[in-house]
């Protein structure tokens, strides 16, 4: 058989790890794969970097759209990123009857919904496993692995920055700025670094992973995100002395009137595994009826790791090439006439534990004013801890983790707690899961 | 389009979760799978209890070459496990041209290579999931979501019992055989514990898993089996000492000149993630060229666990049974004619680190031979720890961990170790793995 031909958009971090994997190990994927898989055109708009990474194996090109419209191409790789220029060349790679595979999770969480619907109708495959978790196969997992399932809840590390940043700040007592710029240092961040630690990418990511769990469209407009730029080392010590530790996860739960969607800052009990994920380390917890609970870790970025996955798809496109339509898994894993159109639950109408800090004049008849507005709104402590002052000191940190409560009531009994007079500033409030 | 039709052979624990799954998601599966799965035909031997189960629901059979024979039937599921009656009906339903979908890695681990040549002559799937990690989908991961990958190793902690006994002995200081009885009293051991703790079963696991990994032939006869029976709290202890813990490992390498294939007790460091799988629950770390490390975690047995897998290999199954052969993903992960016949090594050929507990006469020199036997032998000490001998003491026990040796090397040394007058009995010897 002739071997497959894919034209590769975008040669940098991931372009290139994909060029080398197909070519490092193309004897073993041809094994596998049962056909050869070659790139046979790059485009980049760095030419003199493309051409002495291709080194003449490959044609080049400056313009992509050469590439998406090349009658020799079978498969169009498209590692641009952003939901621009991206956007536009899948689309058009879509109309002119070739596969796609992409590493662009902004892109499918924002646009998937478009692109998966333009593909059904063409009879062509969009393959993403790239696109969450780096070279884990979760998006595998989730749509075959898990398919006997009803996935119950999905709670994930799925963004090895802030991970990263959040292990520092624990394992060696940094201040966020500080741990965030030994991640620009590694080059694990970005210069402006608003996507990794304000929870964005980790909500696209977790969007896709929400859309194949429940069988409902991408609603990535409905993410809620809390990043972890407001973290304190303050916070970390309570978390670690309650037998906790602090990971930004994305969760996303059937609940009884609709589908949760968050990303924030989670306090997990650090016996369970996920909490020992450490590093730029991605782990995702997922939780299906008959199977119970399974967790899928690696390397979550990263040129090699993620082409892992790229060459993944690859082979799975191959395989399916000349296959009938319906012999493929469905994009979103449910067939797309099948898809549910539960809603996303606004985040007040998340039900979740909660750790609260708060800082308080150290005066008799304080607590019991707290716990009175707890009490009052239906909210009860599991677990309370109060320093005792030190010399001279007249305010003193209180810290409770909370049963699960609505989230809405919470916010309310916070509000009247910020008003008593014997309360200083804001009270810190972090969602708790027990993950079982 | 009509329903898949399935046979069941076996109703008994994961039988019984299989048909609970089935009916119980019935709609979610069919959403996935664009198609109904149904169980047409049930046969076992207990047909009271069998009728029980079914309701109706099925046509019962105490005859189980019925089913595998019966022209309305598309999928025969084989749950009856052992490699008797099983193969048989298994490579009957083949001559039938029926897709088999079974849990019994027994089975596969001895008979797989036959089973799978019938299976491409006949143009069938033979999907075998749930025979390895119950509802992890570890198959799956290996043979399509690492296929970009040359695989380097997979270490797994694959066999639940045992894992069981090791976190109780460890947990709660006890000696093997209480925890033993008390994974006997909770179900996890059968009555005859050989298969768990002797590590037979993780050597069927990890006999499919190699194969999968490294395109070979099954070769369970060649696998090196050693269990966790003669393990004791003082090993236990010290390992911790050191930082490590103590895991019955499947491990399966590609190495210089050949692979490895083996399961016994290994020390690994304690802050892996795969250190802290506790209880009955599997983990199995697989570190690929590109992708890195990376691992699976979940209920490694249990009837809706498994029930989990061997429904997901019906759907993927019943996906591509009309599709033509090509398309299918290949049994052992590459194309039939291109698997690879590197040789598996003999035991005395693998290269590993050691833990060495030995019981010395507390004399000046004692140590200076020991040492100067090891060096002879080009085995390096990594870290050592020697106790003050108790009041009126005269044995010490010494313990040591070494460097990478070839393993014959350290048996030979090990034998002149224990001929010297001033070492008393049999030199504890348990394999070390760093698992980077």
């Amino acid at each position: 058989m002739r071997p497959i031909r894919a034209g590769l958009l975008g040669i940098g971090t991931v372009g290139s790890g994909t060029w080398d994997v197909l070519n490092r190990n193309a004897d073993e994927i041809r094994r596998r794969a049962g056909r050869a898989i070659r790139i046979a055109r790059v485009a980049d708009k760095d030419l003199k970097k493309a051409r002495k990474l291709v080194d003449g194996m490959a044609i080049l090109h400056r313009n992509a759209w050469e590439v998406v419209r090349a009658p020799d191409i079978d498969i169009v790789i498209e590692l641009i990123g952003g939901t621009g220029i991206a956007k536009a060349l899948v689309l058009e790679a879509i109309a002119q009857g070739k596969h796609v595979v992409t590493a662009n999770k902004a892109l499918l969480a924002k646009h998937g919904n478009r692109i998966f619907a333009a593909a059904q109708k063409k009879g062509v495959m969009v393959a993403f496993e790239a696109s969450v978790g780096g070279g884990i196969p979760i998006i595998k997992a989730l749509r075959e692995g898990l398919a006997a399932n009803r996935i119950e809840w999905i709670a994930g590390i799925i963004n090895g920055t802030s991970n990263f940043i959040l292990s520092e700040m624990r394992d060696k007592g940094l201040p966020f700025a500080t741990a965030l710029a030994e991640a620009q240092r590694r080059g694990y961040a970005e210069t402006d670094p608003t996507f990794d630690i304000e929870g964005i990418d980790a909500a696209h990511k977790l969007t896709i992973l929400s859309a194949l769990a429940f069988g409902i469209p991408m609603q990535f407009a409905k993410a809620y995100t809390e990043g972890i730029s407001k973290l304190t080392q303050a916070d970390i010590g309570y978390a670690e002395e309650l037998g906790y530790r602090i990971k930004l996860l994305g969760i996303t739960r059937r609940a009884k009137h609709g589908i949760e969607l968050r990303v924030h800052p989670t306090l997990v009990p650090a016996r369970r595994l996920i909490a020992n994920v450490e590093g730029v380390m991605n782990g995702i917890l997922v939780k299906g009826d008959a199977v119970g609970a399974t967790m899928y870790y690696g390397a979550g970025a990263g040129s090699q790791p993620t082409a892992s996955a790229v060459v993944a798809d690859l082979v799975d496109v191959t395989r399916l090439i000349t296959a009938d339509p319906g012999h493929r898994v469905p994009h979103l894993a449910f067939q797309p006439d099948q898809l549910s159109d539960t809603p996303i639950l606004p985040i007040g109408e998340v039900e979740t534990a909660y750790y609260l800090r708060m800082r308080v004049l150290d005066r008799p008849g304080v607590l019991a004013r707290i716990t009175r507005i707890l009490a009052d709104s239906r909210i009860s402590i599991d677990a309370m801890v109060q320093k005792e002052p030190g010399e001279g000191e007249k305010r003193v940190d209180i810290v409770m983790l909370t049963h699960r409560a609505i989230e809405k009531n919470v916010n309310a009994a916070l509000a009247r707690i910020e008003r008593l007079p014997t309360v200083v500033g804001k009270v810190t409030r972090i969602r708790l899961e027990a993950l079982l």
